[in-house]
């Protein structure tokens, strides 16, 4: 074994950064003998160098991140801080410096990963992110190398803790939207401002991250089809377990059935109580992964946290540090297929409707035209009445996404629809 | 991209074989883009030469398998023929003439695989051989180099699929053990000779497997305590429904609490139905992973079959040709820990013990009283009497195997003990 040891820089020190250094501590002998050389903190940089960080040699603690990542003799730069700037400066000034770069940025990954991996390719340096997509689970490794072999079709899962927490107690409990939000919050489960996780823009970078390495092909976080949960009621929840479903939010990436495009899309659907991903609780994660040869693939696990995304970014230092030793690299970008990302209209989904209308003879035949009109086959339909007043609840089948929507805007016109209660995509049959 | 191919030996042209050369044929461009060279099939030995084989040029058909490995040219070698030997003279033979390993190759790996990984090294070669556990599910790439750098504290689940499905309609049709083993034969679930499959070697090759890697240390099969299925009853399944449970053949490693040992087995357990690994069905498998930092994650997926399997094979098989053009090797063996590997004995376990026992009073009494004297404390006791006949059903409380075999052993001199109508370990709570 090596006795010199291979130099880490820290950028960020908050709940993930302070876990990889603290197991980079604590576990510091396994690390070395898995690499075959120790390595060695050699330096953090934080925001507030005044705050209390324990086991972490003050000496070390630096404000100033460009300064580290150009010292020269850093073998490998963690980046934990998120965001788009200074993060993305930063990793390229590191691969200008001879350093290879372990990230947890799902957003800058999703933005600008194309440049990123051009900087890591130019210089001969690795980009890891295991951690930028699910946590702990590994789903970039194997989508990147155990299935490198096979034709990934559709990856389809729940990528956001926040989100799934949120859901699953507003269907455990009956609450609504916003109580089961502030229990989030209360728990540390949702961030202060709750808007990346709620309004999709988490999942929508993870879904970019995942069809990019799924189809070799490149998608930004731009081309994906984004919406949150902010708009799913305590009814919508219960009309899905009338259904015998519940609701989830998916993000799902499908190459077109004629290969020659892909989809990416985040956004609450209905999943049958059956499916494994209807039982996935609380703040966990799963993935699933359909491939021509494999069939049908399913990790599951944490998908956040400061212990599990340390994990995550301690098995891609090791990969990484094993690389520099070897002086080799890891599988770069892998964007060969060029296939363009077709828009949400295009995607063949199903929808569940619920309707208040006029209780009167004819409101269905006048309804069930409108859908004829745009082409989208009715699987099921449900009547209910009260005082005049009557709901509708009408299941489609398989129709482009266009049509499902150019229906829902030709029922709001109907004079017989008093109003549209709710859409919800149906998911996982 | 590089113009001049990477030239691939096939050893064993089987399901597996038949559907690697398949795919290297129909989706020679991906591979190719994906490696940065072509891949070649430059020659396929088989046994019986005059078989038909649809897609493959009949030129490459050899008999001489070591004459094929010994040929200086081939890059990579597939060996799916299985076995001991020639299996491992032909994998070491490989080394020797420059060619790195892909293997599915359990009983091998699990039986010799220091030997092999430590040729591997001195040659400066690649030996891969995710296709060896759990078909297409990744779990040797995530536990050598996803959990690279985190402690994994277990490994539990499903990775036979042929007493999975067999289990599953004894559980779902209520049939016996023959019946099922029947049906999963005439649907080609289970082979002609079935022992490798029911007995649990395979299981306990992959357990060995597991281990190796998950503890980084050095676990043959002889050191994993086997316990097939060909012994388990309709009555133990009912059984196990009446408390809320299934049954399942589980591979088990552990890491002692006390970090100095490990212990590894494989047996059929009694699970509850809201453990997820209960709701694994047909040949699938689901394998469960704890780690210290990562926490609990779990892989599910196709654990056999040609397409499956040979998914695993091509992922390695890219792997390996990226390693071979960057003039670099993937991470060897890594069994640095040392670490013991404990008797069945000491594995802390809990049993369900199904007792006929004399209808009279006291029998319970003197039954407890067994179990005291060995230490081992009752968790639930069910009695239930019928014509001067009783039946005793009693759940224990964690203990070492050791003092559990030792308190049947005991019950079986009872005098009121007329029989063991089974025992079973209980898992997954």
């Amino acid at each position: 074994m090596r006795t010199r040891p291979l130099k880490v820089a820290l950028l960020g020190c908050g709940v993930v950064g302070s876990e990889v250094a603290r197991i980079m501590t604590t576990h510091a002998d396994d690390l070395a003998a898995r690499i075959g050389a120790p390595v060695e903190l050699a330096g953090v940089a934080v925001r507030r160098p005044s705050k209390v960080r324990e086991g972490i040699d003050p000496a070390l603690i630096t404000t100033d991140a460009t300064a580290l990542v150009q010292r020269g003799d850093i073998d490998v730069v963690v980046e934990v801080i998120g965001g788009i700037e200074p993060a993305r400066a930063l990793i390229t000034t590191a691969f200008e410096n001879g350093a290879s770069v372990v990230s947890a940025n799902k957003a800058l990954l999703a933005e600008d990963g194309a440049a990123l991996h051009a900087a890591a390719e130019k210089y001969g340096r690795d980009l890891y992110y295991e951690a930028a997509v699910a946590g702990a689970i590994p789903l970039v490794r194997p989508l990147r190398e155990s299935l490198a072999g096979d034709k990934v079709n559709r990856v389809l899962g729940i990528v956001n803790g926040t989100t799934n927490f949120i859901l699953d107690k507003m269907d455990t409990s009956g609450a609504g939207y916003s109580e089961a939000l502030d229990e989030a919050t209360a728990l540390g489960y949702a961030e202060a401002d709750p808007t990346a996780d709620v309004e999709g823009f988490d999942a929508a970078a993870k879904a970019a991250i995942l069809a990019g390495i799924a189809f070799h092909t490149r998608v930004k976080i731009g081309d994906v089809h984004r919406e949150g949960i902010t708009e799913v009621t305590a009814a919508d929840i219960a009309s899905a377990r009338r259904m015998g479903c519940t609701v989830k939010l998916l993000a799902i990436c499908e190459r077109a059935s004629d290969g020659a495009s892909v989809t990416a899309r985040v956004h609450p659907a209905m999943i049958p109580l059956s499916h494994p991903l209807a039982s996935v609780r609380e703040a966990y994660n799963a993935v699933f992964v359909e491939a021509e040869a494999a069939g049908q693939l399913m990790f599951y696990g944490p998908g956040a946290g400061g212990s599990p995304t340390a994990s995550a970014v301690l098995g891609d230092l090791v990969a990484v540090c094993r690389n520099k030793l070897g002086e080799s690299t890891g599988p770069g970008e892998s964007a060969y297929t060029r296939l363009p990302v077709s828009p949400m209209g295009e995607v063949v989904t199903r929808y569940h409707i619920s309707l208040d209308v006029a209780d009167k003879p004819g409101v269905l035949a006048q309804v069930a035209t409108v859908f004829a009109e745009q082409g989208v086959s009715i699987d099921t339909v449900r009547q209910q009445g009260k005082d005049g007043e009557a709901s509708l609840v009408v299941v489609t089948h398989r129709a482009p996404d266009a049509a499902l929507s150019g229906t829902v805007e030709a029922l709001r016109k109907l004079d017989t629809v008093r109003g549209v209660a709710s859409i919800m995509r149906v998911e996982g049959e």
